[in-house]
């Protein structure tokens, strides 16, 4: 059915503020709405269903399910864990890379489908405003962006009124934690992550602990991706998928985060993480057995400075690409082994093993007596390194006697 | 007395390598030997007492004991608080930093005795001989070095046949776990940190665990340090230890680093460190809310920096003391309080409370309606943000579509 | 006189749009309009005399002349030279530094008036906009900003055609180069600029060529500070006028900056900036001497960001405070003479005399043999040194080879 | 002929130096001396001739000359032109480079011939000593290195002497200044750069200034990559002989390099590499106009680091391998035309035209009205932009009033 209607693609949840959007586009607006949901892990295939048929319902034109788990490991997550990327040592990313990828599937299906108009849902208090915004200025820059949730400033019971006048009675509960699942976390905001003192009590993580005996796994990576999980070989979507389900109940990687938004506040989010964290933990652990000092060094600046743009939205500058192609290059010799235990709110790398080690024994071990080199060696190679101190010392000794 | 002999400076600890070199400077080299021991916190009044008791029995000339705590605290721990220093984002240094402050102690106390040589029983296989000559070769260059058991590459036996020939009759046990205690942490070797694949069984960390109740505790900063721990105020050094008996019996800051050491080799240590962990978590927590996003930045960087010099013995380049002056400036506002639980091997940074938040409810809390700026406010800004970017893409599908 | 009007503060340079403005807001949104001009060393007694005439004339409530030449070289242009900050290893941010202080110098004349809003020339399309408005959004959020010209878009005619209208007939001749001078340099944009190919012609540079004998000056530097430019001691700021008063007729300092502008674009200006460019390369040459290689090494990378973040009008994070305090830590030693040749378009560093040159012949010469070590010393440095590239080629090669 | 007699390489220039260890090492040694000789750019054919003639009539076993300047361009000239690399803003490299490539043609050379020793004529002052060692030691672990001019400490006249006593009588004239040629520019070391203060008179330059008139050169990069001059296509090698061909005779690429040496003391050499600053200069130019901001910034660290791993011999590191990755990702899209013009001891690039050119009008021109976005963008970005230091701000105002 083809109208003169002007076509906008709606980011499509199937909450309150997005239902508000395709009354209120199409109503207010006389768009035809076509929704749109990006499954980037956080979804199964039953409530991908339910999505579509609350869009449905709710009278949108139509409404286009988009599979990006398998993009989004290979275009994002792989170099998190390529980069052991950790936001200020602590937070691996879950909301913020997903974002990213929804954003980039919205712009790709409004150009496809010819649309002159986008709409989300966000607010204008937070970091998915900024992602959303940018990404589509970037990728489409001749759509439109509409977001009545920001520009109206309306309130949940505004929305639910509106909603009711049109037609959609529906009980809008709301949880007292607010959950975003994907593929790479969970993150958990309520009323302790406003507050910068509280942490968050055991009722707001989705994953209750239900493990209590130490568990022994072990992570198989080749070339930096996780590529078996015990017995088990799969693609390292699964293989992440698989880590969670054995580590989540043990409350593994849970932990807050605090921040500084896009926006020039601070934010503080609560997160369940379990594989992504002992991912990142385990691959970190195999990379210092067999990268030398300076790949480490400069694998750390890259990869903290790629999450720092993740993070902020900006996955499309060019210089994403080229710390990907220098990422990639990192990993050509991290394969090998990990094992880790798991245990009630913790885990432990324990060791490595893997023919790249250079802590081989056949080259000298630390603390032990070698083959490879003498004391007199040594005593060359500390008078040389010394030289530069040595000579400043002097110098500044001596002009400080004269 | 004084003698015609030669005067030699030895590093003493009491153990079998120093006791042996005691001996063969005396017996084989005719010196004087003059023992001192240096404390950076591991040893009770009592312990240095038994020390100096075993070195005049071994016929050193005279011992010293020099007290390096506070110093050490000061010119060192200090700032690898400031930084955040884990090396690896693991270890907190500690015996690499104790060693720089050993060195630095032996040498001036060489220079005020008027030494003509130093002498160390550092092994040829490690960290420490880099860190010991490489101190002594800048703060006194005109001293001479001197290593027996590097030189001669001595086994336990030699060195226990020699002593006993020479009148020496002692039990020399082996400890299975070789270990290294300081105020900064205490480092655990042993057969399994030899190789990739094991970790440390419990039996081998010193402290064992005791505690079983998850307990609260509340650590006080005032510009970046450690000035109150609960209700009581005290010394950065007396709260560090004070902290240390407490959360040690959890069994907390247990970990096993891999590292690169100096001579090239790679290098595996367990270590249990409470205190410095849980000090550096909440000062790092305190600052995620105290400074901006750059100071926080680059904070990171000269941090790590700085520690992989204290770690590789390079504290008296000059680079040391700019970076010192860098870190000392960073902590102008990192005052307040940090809320910790401990629990069995594990502890959680619950928040802070600070008057010098930036995340104050006053200019807008993330994810909730604000005053201080507008959704349009936001728009302008991420078209803005994306303008390069956006420009870079237009350009290349421009030329891609030609 | 105290009116009830409300009272605007203007950035006032005597220009055609600052001149719009005054008439403007007192005409169209009657204000008292207390104009306003910061000499950060642009300006001459007499031109800022004349500055303060054409702003009464057009009926301007106030002037002021802000003077803060001395406060700009203590507060910024100091840290420039210490940092060597050449943007793009080109720009010695000339105009970008400057309007940084010019800001700062209004904000605070702003709140010592009471004035309820500020008014600045700026158009929409450049950096200066980004840099005032950000300034005094910082140093004084409760006043609000006007910009005529921006909100307007007027052009020049629009402009003379108003101010003709209220009497103001005056010749607004349009120079064919728009010129910004300073104590650090001179901008000069014109349609060559706009462009990416064309370089500016020998008209467009304020300071012509008159000078062709090549000459030799001495540089004497104190802890970073230019301290005397031959026999001639001075305060620095002195210094830096009397040496671009000898090497500007040279056409030194003469190049095009190339760069990325705060609000996304590139941009493009000219620039003459002979004593911005001879002190640093000098005083760059004397670093050399006197630092170690990782001092250098972390001033290059605080250095620029420090100029970065100036460019960008961030001045007042706080992190400029603390690279400030690095900055200074680095140049305790930075002192001694410095040997220049000018010549017409060009200088050459010749050498430097320092007592605190680390090039000293006490402790060998490069390519000279010398006493301070021995060739078997950097044998075993060299073994030592390649040890981990050495193991991790041999562990590969095996791999390959097994 | 095949011998008993153990087999060493020695890399053979054709100087005093290495002519004494033919002799040395085939009598007093009783080796067979296999001469090597590896051009990276610096000898014609006809000198590698009178080279080759030389070794055979000195004794040589057998003589082996390496063309090494294409491998060198491919492996190790492009990557320093990608990065832009010139160490302390200066130096291109010129001899650092050069030496590491000589080091790994004689490396593999000693390898397919199987020879039990390597030999070169190093002296123990200076960083090559250092090079040739440390990729001896990585690449051919298992065969020795001798160098007999370090190892004895020999001067000029005692080699002469045991020359003419094994009937070498030549004329071994000593030059004024020590020249060392390449691809990438030639070094000079004399009297004055064993000083602090001198610089290297004119004739000390082997490529005397014989071009006055100025002149305009077009310079064509594809993908980073020099591929013509003027009308003159070619492969990169060719370009840049031609390149400096036609630039040398201006005396441009001439200055003094400062640093800081491998084994810990300053070293100073001057050097004349008119291509090598030409071509690094316009290639950074036109990555000015083609790559973002942080393309830009990350290209800088990476390129700098590169720079002082192949200076001091660390080539062979696998980092170095991930950063030429990198570089060659950022190389994407750097294509167009650079416009030099040279004159007498200088060159200035005029400007840069390319299709990928981010100074495109059609986005708004630097300093113009435009279309792209409006004065309001920019307020709402500057809002968000000063957001965190007006918060930062705000605070310490209320703290420091309460």
């Amino acid at each position: 059915m083809s109208t003169n209607k002007e076509k906008v693609v709606l980011a499509f949840s199937g909450g309150l503020d997005t239902s508000y959007c395709v009354k209120y586009l199409s109503n207010e607006k006389g768009m035809d709405v076509h929704t749109a949901i990006v499954n980037t892990g956080g979804f199964t295939e039953k409530e991908l269903e339910e999505v579509e048929m609350k869009a449905m319902s709710l009278g949108a034109a139509s409404h286009k399910t988009i599979r990006q788990v398998e993009t989004f490991y290979q275009q994002c997550v792989k170099y998190l864990i390529f980069g052991n990327v950790l936001k200020n040592n602590t937070y691996p990313l879950s909301v913020s890379a997903e974002r990213v990828f929804q954003a980039v599937g919205i712009a790709e299906y409004a150009q496809e489908v010819g649309a002159t108009h986008i709409a989300h849902g966000s607010t204008g208090a937070g970091n998915d405003q900024v992602r959303f915004d940018m990404i589509f200025h970037i990728l489409c820059p001749h759509i439109q962006v509409i977001t009545p949730i920001r520009d109206m400033k309306l309130s949940r019971q505004e929305e639910i009124d509106y909603l009711a006048k049109h037609g959609v009675e529906k009980e809008w509960a709301q949880a007292k934690y607010s959950i975003n699942q994907g593929l790479w976390g969970t993150s958990v905001g309520g009323e302790e992550t406003l507050t910068s003192n509280l942490a968050l009590p055991e009722e707001a993580y989705p994953t209750q602990v239900t493990e209590t005996a130490v568990k022994q796994i072990t992570l198989h990576f080749k070339e930096g991706e996780l590529v078996q999980v015990n017995d088990q070989k799969n693609a390292p979507v699964k293989n992440i998928e698989y880590l969670n389900a054995i580590a989540a109940p043990y409350g593994i990687g849970r932990d807050i985060h605090v921040g500084d938004t896009i926006i020039g506040i601070k934010g503080r989010v609560g997160f369940e993480a379990a594989a992504p964290l002992i991912t990142i933990k385990a691959h970190h652990a195999l990379e210092k057995h067999t990268q030398t000092k300076w790949q480490q060094y400069w694998k750390e600046q890259l990869g903290n400075w790629y999450g720092m743009l993740v993070h902020e939205g900006q996955f499309l500058d060019p210089v994403m690409r080229n710390i990907e192609g220098f990422l990639t290059e990192t990993q050509e010799k991290v394969s090998g082994k990990v094992f880790v235990t798991l245990a009630p709110y913790r885990f432990q790398v324990d060791g490595i093993e893997s023919e790249n080690d250079l802590m081989s024994g056949d080259f000298g071990k630390y603390g032990e007596e070698n083959l490879s080199w003498s004391g007199e060696d040594v005593k060359g190679f500390t008078k040389m390194l010394a030289n530069q101190t040595k000579i400043y010392h002097a110098i500044h000794n001596k002009n400080n006697n004269d």
